[in-house]
């Protein structure tokens, strides 16, 4: 069920361009997915999704198990048909929200104690549980329960959540049943240490074999250099033929720089949550729409843009629409920002079709800081 | 550039289907005008509604008045350009909202000073700005302006907001300067008075020549009788060759009622202001969407709708949008309910066609009280 073919690698770097095969259809590599937290891109419709150029989405599994419900996800059908989405869907493990977004949460071995960040309930999560959920939910990808450090962490803290997470892959995997129709994902963890990265994605791929390998951690404030250390040392130890996840990374930049080490698959929520405060991503740098200079501008946001807003709105009439709260501002500016980044990806893919990645970054960070 | 075309009457009622040409396209009437206040149907893209059925929008004066300003409205390209509509647009004069929204306004002969319900500025309305600033809009149909009184409102009252109104109306013609693209309609008003709205209608008709007329002053909280009544004294005067447009009406039962005495033309907020409360229309009555018992109901809002909402999400899907606070519950649900509103006016044109409205009125009102 699950396939990963490579069409096409840049020469001068660890890029590659393919497409991965799940149970709800094929997506393209290099991907980006957008970020269906509760079921729901904020303010979009799944068509217009399809027609931007969206070819996987991702929902989060903690959002999901509280409200509704995992349950209430599989009696509606599970998570494609609840997002009227007829493609292919990667849960993440929770774990993360877990960590960044409930209080009063204690870990242990066996797993975390949390209470939820909706009405105190205490609730626990196990890599049992976890797999269990996510089986309910029905995504295509499902992800194992890994602990996140933070950053700064102390090598001893990151150590501690390194090994943990690789006890819970391992429990993650005994207690995935449904391989038939959800690969599972693991998840590297290793903070900035480049030993325990590389140890720890060593010890996931002899004892963990996966569809694909994820690569986590990252994302929660460090600067893109580490970040980009973080990626190297993963992913000299991931198998170079299966798709490598960065989980969370959405900077155009940091994207750039993953790519030329080998990523395959990002999701971030940057599209739509800045989409939602009136900032546009462009190929020649960001707009902020809600500025006085765009009260009269009857052009686009972007003049060779092909997205809904672009082509039947002014720049003018989105900072109204912003400037007197109306709904059609956030998701005019979200529909672009994911037409951008499906654009990004696409010339990312024909980039290294044709060899010239290297290139291709510099015209493009030249072209967005100028 | 405006013509309004008869092509069906219904034998037992004052009832007729037709089209009516604007400089922006044509509709088919009786018409319902999905609401459009500040340029945007909140929530929903042009394409969208074009989809739904929807052929002509409304949009509100006032509001567009004060926020951009009719200079940038015009700047933009005129309503249509901002909206993304390609498509017949009407705009209302403002009056009404001046006499529900504004605080401290004092009104005299020559017109109204009021104060801005956003920032309190101190603002004067006259017949003649009124024409200005629709004209800088750019709408295909503009409102007269009129003076609204409230229901129940003394005969006394009723008499001076009506004499007013002619006065106004007079006022306007005399201003409007965009006769090959704007249609004027001027307003009866008349209250629950019988011999007031005859009285009002027939001055009108004689003195402000106009492509259709409307009819304002309902809707203010009176009964179902007292509406239709309202409608049957100004209709009995209005030109039969014209367009008649009942203000502010859109629950179906005062809808048919007022088809059934010769309204051809609708506008109200409730398909999506009841839409974003999650209350959705259908043939066989309203659905709460936020009740327990969508929970994990896995069927679309109404099982022969073919709007997005039900083609593509469970009442289960949407009520759990509500319950979150997604935007997706609101603009799916707003979808229905303008779908639905859509559906009903073609039912109703072609029951007038097949001169059989009575037996529709009475078999839709018992289908959605059972």
């Amino acid at each position: 069920m699950f396939d990963f073919q490579i069409h096409h690698r840049d020469g001068s770097s660890a890029a590659r361009a393919g497409e991965f095969s799940t149970p709800h259809g094929t997506f393209r590599t290099p991907a980006f997915m957008p970020v269906g937290t509760r079921a729901s891109v904020k303010g979009l419709l799944p068509r217009d999704l399809r027609d931007l150029g969206a070819e996987i989405l991702l929902a989060n599994t903690y959002h999901l198990a509280l409200r509704p419900g995992a349950d209430v996800v599989g009696r509606l059908g599970g998570i494609q048909a609840m997002m009227g989405w007829n493609g292919p869907v990667l849960t993440d493990s929770g774990g993360f929200q877990v960590f960044s977004l409930s209080n009063l949460r204690t870990v242990d071995d066996d797993g975390v104690e949390f209470r939820s960040h909706i009405d105190g309930a205490a609730l626990r999560m196990t890599p049992e549980n976890c797999i269990e959920t996510q089986a309910a939910i029905g995504a295509d990808i499902v992800m194992a329960l890994d602990q996140c450090p933070p950053y700064p962490a102390s090598r001893s803290e990151v150590e501690e959540a390194t090994e943990r997470t690789l006890l819970w892959a391992r429990r993650c995997r005994d207690a995935h049943r449904t391989s038939d129709r959800q690969a599972l994902f693991p998840i590297v963890q290793g903070g900035e240490f480049d030993d325990l990265r590389r140890q720890a994605a060593r010890c996931l791929v002899a004892e963990v074999p996966s569809p694909g390998y994820a690569i986590g951690g990252v994302s929660v404030g460090e600067p893109h250099e580490i970040m980009m250390r973080a990626v190297d040392s993963a992913a000299a130890e991931l198998p170079a033929d299966r798709p490598r996840y960065l989980m969370g990374v959405g900077q155009p930049r940091d994207i750039l720089g993953a790519i030329r080490r080998g990523v395959d698959m990002f999701d971030c929520v940057l599209p739509t949550r800045n989409g939602r405060n009136a900032s546009a991503f462009t190929f020649s740098g960001i707009l902020r729409l809600r500025n006085q200079q765009y009260e009269g501008d009857g052009g686009p946001i972007e003049a060779d843009c092909d997205c809904p807003a672009c082509r039947g709105f002014s720049r003018g009439a989105i900072r109204h629409f912003f400037q007197v709260g109306e709904m059609l501002g956030p998701i005019l500016t979200s529909l672009h920002n994911l037409r951008f980044f499906a654009r990004f990806m696409a010339r990312i893919r024909e980039a290294i079709r044709a060899g010239r990645l290297a290139e291709y970054e510099k015209e493009f960070l030249k072209s967005v800081d100028s």
